[in-house]
């Protein structure tokens, strides 16, 4: 059996984008199952690309091809890179899009950047890299028709684009975070961990301040929605195992005023935050 | 070959929750296909869901998986349940999402509780159950890794959660009932059947008054949409069988007021309705 | 292997329809792959549905069946039609939708209307063709259970509906064409080829007047959008090969006035187009 490709991108699915995408990987790799991780993904949005792959990576199939395209420097001479990891191949441009996920299982054991001309299908205009480029890559890979080597030279890990993801701080006893992922429900997914929260002493059961905005909510921190009455606030570890604010039967996010990227301060209840 | 699974849900494709139990799927049960029938519910609209997998269930594969999650009361201790009919095996929640398809198709010769720790995933927060619970065991199911008893405990038919539809009724010889469903196109599908109608002396061909809020529509019930105009309402029986209200080449929800859950009164015209 | 099918509709992915013709095509055709092409073209679209299927037919496994949706005659008489290409089957409605994407596979060998009961499902009221006709007949040829010629009779080719498309004109030196596609990400496709425009005496590098409604915009005629600022608007050759008007990392439609059909006037800068 060839490996399955996992597919994630910006394209939306109202143009043909994915579906063209899905017709070069049912050609190329006819064997091979596509998952389509989602492709709702914010136009050139990549950290918020990243942070999904980062979320779904685990759940994904072992020692399959993971095909991200979010792609803002489209037509640039960033490169394309394939990633080795312990966990299968991933395919996608340079821009750090990659580079949670693929810390997430363990890091690279090698990077290459894809040039072989015989990896790409040639168009009739411009080059739509995702199509030409980045899906004929993973189908090569998932078929085994080629390795990764033979995809292009080997790149030094050190070369490759990061990604900045900002990191919750601990200023005057209070957790510093952002909301990281607004979730179709109105879930405020924030980058906070709850052990970082414990080591302040707040536990599961406690009131826990929450500052957002300039405003204090008094939320409490419990294992599961059905802890609080229907239209009340909670705190808890969501299913990613990060802190996030929650409404049982609501939307967080209107009532509480989240918006991605918005800070959130953390402390003890009682105690200004 | 292993079971096809269709799958049905309310997570909407913005986010990668519907990625994610593809990847889950995937891992669990390589050989499976699996056929999205919508995750354009409404978010936590059990009937909308319900009416939907009991529209579409004749169409699925049969001795297939139906895997549906829409799950208001995420988080609260309602059961996971499988159940096992003439066509296959249905997972889900127990809060009435299935009842109507399983219904359809002859009812659960048996139903058991997912509640066996090893056709779960284990997750490093709170749990998704559609990941977690519901994913895993219609997997296990499809491969034939396990059976609906491997899954857990038999329950009492009567103790699982019924979805109560609004059936329609006769008053004054005029049938009432409401608006069920109102698709993409606008056409808006009524609880009323056509067998019913044609006992108040209605029959294809003759012209219907439809009250619709306080206003009186005449409308001719015909077989097909070509048999009226374009821009002219209609009635007819629908691709479910269903009487529907339908605007060639237009929307009727738009120009008839028509409303989910909206009351619809029809008897034959020239009477007061 | 059975071969694959590709599809490509109207019907939005709220509803169930797109997922109800999955289960139709798993029931008939279990081993067959199905690629969806994009079901977001806009409800009764002709040229849109047409166009789109004609940019991504080359990207599709050869051999293999389309299977094309678009039908705002839906319940009239206008035929069910069967396509023999050299690269593959088309299956949809005689409405014009498929006749861009066949001629540019080379043509018909020969056009069938699918009219054999045995191929078709029966429904409880009206048809709902994609579910009823025209998925059965993709199926049974996928699976080869059926040849084209059991699907029903021979037709003629010249009373097949063809899609009127709009071919540009040089006018005083100028080349008049219109907006074909606006993409999600605001890109304007044109019908101009590049070509005729060289014919003008424009080449890559060139300043070119582009005159959208009243306004002039000199233009970058670029390879990449990387050639221009951030910002900038410039014209290229997109994937399709046709000119394209974008901005790079911005909306072309927005800030140009760009919308369908909007005529777009181009010639040499410096004259008045």
């Amino acid at each position: 059996m060839t490996a399955p490709i996992s597919f994630l991108s910006d394209f939306g699915l109202i143009d043909e984008f994915v579906g063209v995408i899905h017709g070069v990987l049912a050609t190329l790799a006819p064997e091979s199952r596509v998952i389509d991780i989602t492709h709702g993904v914010d136009r050139g949005d990549l950290r918020g690309g990243a942070l999904t792959l980062m979320r779904a990576v685990q759940y994904l199939p072992e020692d399959g091809i993971v095909l991200a395209v979010v792609d803002p420097g489209v037509g640039t001479s960033r490169r394309a890179l394939a990633a080795e990891t312990q966990r299968g191949h991933f395919i996608g441009p340079d821009n750090g899009l990659l580079s949670p996920a693929v810390a997430l299982v363990g890091g690279a054991t090698r990077i290459h950047s894809v040039e072989n001309p015989d990896a790409r299908i040639t168009s009739p205009g411009d080059t739509f890299a995702g199509r030409d480029v980045f899906a004929p890559a993973a189908a090569l890979l998932a078929t085994g028709e080629m390795s990764i080597g033979d995809l292009g030279p080997e790149v030094d890990p050190d070369s490759v684009s990061p990604l900045l993801l900002p990191l919750p701080e601990i200023k005057d006893d209070k957790l510093h975070g952002e909301v990281w992922w607004i979730d179709n429900f109105g879930n405020a997914q924030t980058n906070l961990d709850p052990e970082t929260l414990m080591g302040l002493g707040c536990n599961v059961g406690d009131k826990v301040t929450v500052r957002i905005g300039s405003t204090d909510h008094e939320l409490l921190w419990v294992t599961t929605y059905a802890d609080v009455e229907p239209g009340a606030p909670l705190l808890h570890v969501d299913s990613s195992g990060l802190l996030a604010i929650a409404i049982r039967e609501g939307r967080a996010d209107e009532e509480c005023g989240l918006t991605l990227g918005r800070t959130v301060i953390t402390g003890k209840a009682g105690r200004q935050p």
